[in-house]
């Protein structure tokens, strides 16, 4: 069986060396020429509007899939056309709308934070009222890692924050003052059958994670993450991985954002899980069984942005998995992350104590 | 860093799968076009002692491994002289002697099967006098899975096998009467640091590998095994990952061979063990630090040979992890594996249980 995947960055490269195993080959779509997945499979260099390259890929697989979210919904109903594609077009389509996205998740009874839609500065202070303050003030599409947000503390910042962001469509959430953040990683086949990932703790800085440990053991917010994501993927008829991402608020979870592919947050489970997130949405968009989801230990996940970290300082700490993505360093990029893992959760807490600084990390 | 491997068979593709997320390269040489690592890794096509693609390669990359033992020594000395060269090629020249390599064994005070060379019928009738019958009848080179072994029974089985491997230089063993074999795999890294993995027991039908099982839990063997290995690697001076199967007679471990590269048994250290002996076979010859190579719960490792079994049926079996080398079916061939793992040994047996018959393996 042969898998494109649009998109050929790290998620594709770790997609396609989870696929190795079951005997899957890989050919990928980006537009970059260096694009990383490209050194572990074969790479089609063109835009993903080019239903030239579009056609030739699905020519060449008998599923295509996404490694990011923000793919042209035009393309993904092109390829559907001719060939199977997984998660399902509609999926990418609501999560690249954070109003369609909340909209969704308010219709199937999934707390959100307070939210309004922005499409004028009338709106804009309807919106405020509404929402109240402080709120942030985000565009509806196209946000990644923390682009494209403006917070709004009070009512002096709304007309800066509005010629600021102009011209696009927004939507305004409540600013939630969370002191934590939790994923939870979903799956459903096309027997539609569902699994579910142990949850996951969160740490982002500047609007990039940063750091995941998994298992976040609280058994009421894990069921009702698993409820919640249940209902999104039964609605949605979703085949594939899904990754919800919610906030802690007065110990009930208040749903943030979803991603309709493998997701960074459930990197840790390549060492800390029975299957890692990778090979199950293969699996899954293969009509092939789902593999256990348990955890294996404790795992706590460190991303490397801009540049790497000294390989040999890493790779002698016990219980530490690396993962190279084969790219350039590059401000701001993540480039690689470690996964380190360990029977005892004191064990890997006193491990992650000496890591964390050495990635700037507090 | 680039590697590259002589040899594109599945241990040059677990060994790519592997290096990938420590951010390296791979660049192989085969005379197969369609060589299985070929799948995941740049080939070069080439013999193995074509000076020129040799020069290619060694040109590409910054050290050079092996997927088997059979590399022509003159092509390895032809290597070394331009690019770091990792097993050493003395333990390729000793490993492809067994005369040579049990010599070695008996040099380091490692129990060996009584053992005489044969080089004409009458150096064969003094060697059963000095090692009994019954023996066994081995081509000192190229012997490999069980082929060019003869068993002489009796006296009457002399002639015979002399004359069908008459022209080849000999070995006669003294026959093992073993119940179990176990065998060990042994690291040394660049700064002559040595690491090992627990036993592993195996079991060989038709002289091919169809089952291995770890950690083989046997304190006074272990000990003894990594004693013996120890001596070898230092002997050596061997930087990388070396295995050595043993029979188990009477409660002590007699040398059976060596296999200087990553190894059959140890494919279940990929999910039963904390590092897997390919990245850890990659961080010894890298001057990496070595992983650790302790056991993560219970292992079984069920060889494929000739062709697949069910792919569905395989991973609906929890804590089952496929391996396709992506290689045709082809009567007698290595295709793949599976290992199962789980935390409870008993949990194990019963998987395992079900699986072996559908495999062949009673």
């Amino acid at each position: 069986m042969r898998i494109g995947i649009i998109g050929g960055g790290q998620l594709a490269r770790m997609l396609a060396l989870a696929g190795y195993p079951l005997g899957l080959r890989f050919v990928l779509l980006d537009p970059a020429p260096d694009a990383c997945a490209g050194q572990v499979a074969e790479l089609i260099q063109g835009d993903y509007d080019d239903r030239e390259k579009l056609a030739q890929l699905a020519d060449r697989v008998d599923v295509v899939t996404f490694d990011f979210e923000n793919v042209p919904a035009a393309a993904a109903h092109f390829l559907e056309e001719t060939v199977l594609v997984y998660p399902p077009p509609l999926a990418l389509e609501i999560a690249q709308d954070r109003l369609a996205e909340k909209t969704l998740f308010r219709e199937l009874g999934i707390a959100t934070p307070a939210f309004a839609a922005v499409d004028s500065l009338e709106t804009l202070y309807t919106a405020v009222k509404q929402v109240g303050l402080p709120a942030v003030l985000k565009t509806r599409r196209l946000g990644y890692d923390g682009k494209g947000q403006w917070l709004l503390r009070d009512k002096a910042d709304i007309e800066p924050a509005w010629r600021a962001l102009d011209g696009v469509s927004l939507i305004l959430e409540g600013f939630v003052p969370f002191l934590r953040e939790v994923s939870i990683l979903a799956l459903r086949d096309r027997h539609e059958s569902m699994a579910f990932y142990p949850l996951v703790e969160n740490r982002h800085r500047g609007g990039i994670l940063r750091l995941s440990r998994a298992p976040y053991e609280d058994i009421a917010l894990a069921q009702q993450a698993r409820d919640y994501a249940g209902r999104i993927l039964q609605r949605l008829d979703y085949v594939g991985l899904l990754a919800i991402e919610f906030f802690v608020l007065d110990g009930q979870l208040l749903a943030n954002e979803m991603a309709p592919r493998v997701h960074n947050s459930g990197h840790w489970t390549i060492e800390g899980a029975e299957t890692s997130q990778f090979e199950n949405h293969l699996r899954a968009i293969l009509r092939l069984p789902l593999g256990s989801t348990a955890a294996r230990g404790y795992s706590a996940m460190i991303n490397f942005i801009g540049e790497l970290p000294d390989l040999n300082a890493f790779l002698g700490v016990p219980g530490l998995h690396f993962h190279s993505y084969g790219k350039a360093p590059r401000s701001g990029r993540k480039v690689g992350h470690a996964t380190l893992r360990a029977d005892d959760p004191a064990m890997l807490e006193a491990e992650l104590g000496k890591l964390l600084p050495l990635v700037g990390v507090g």
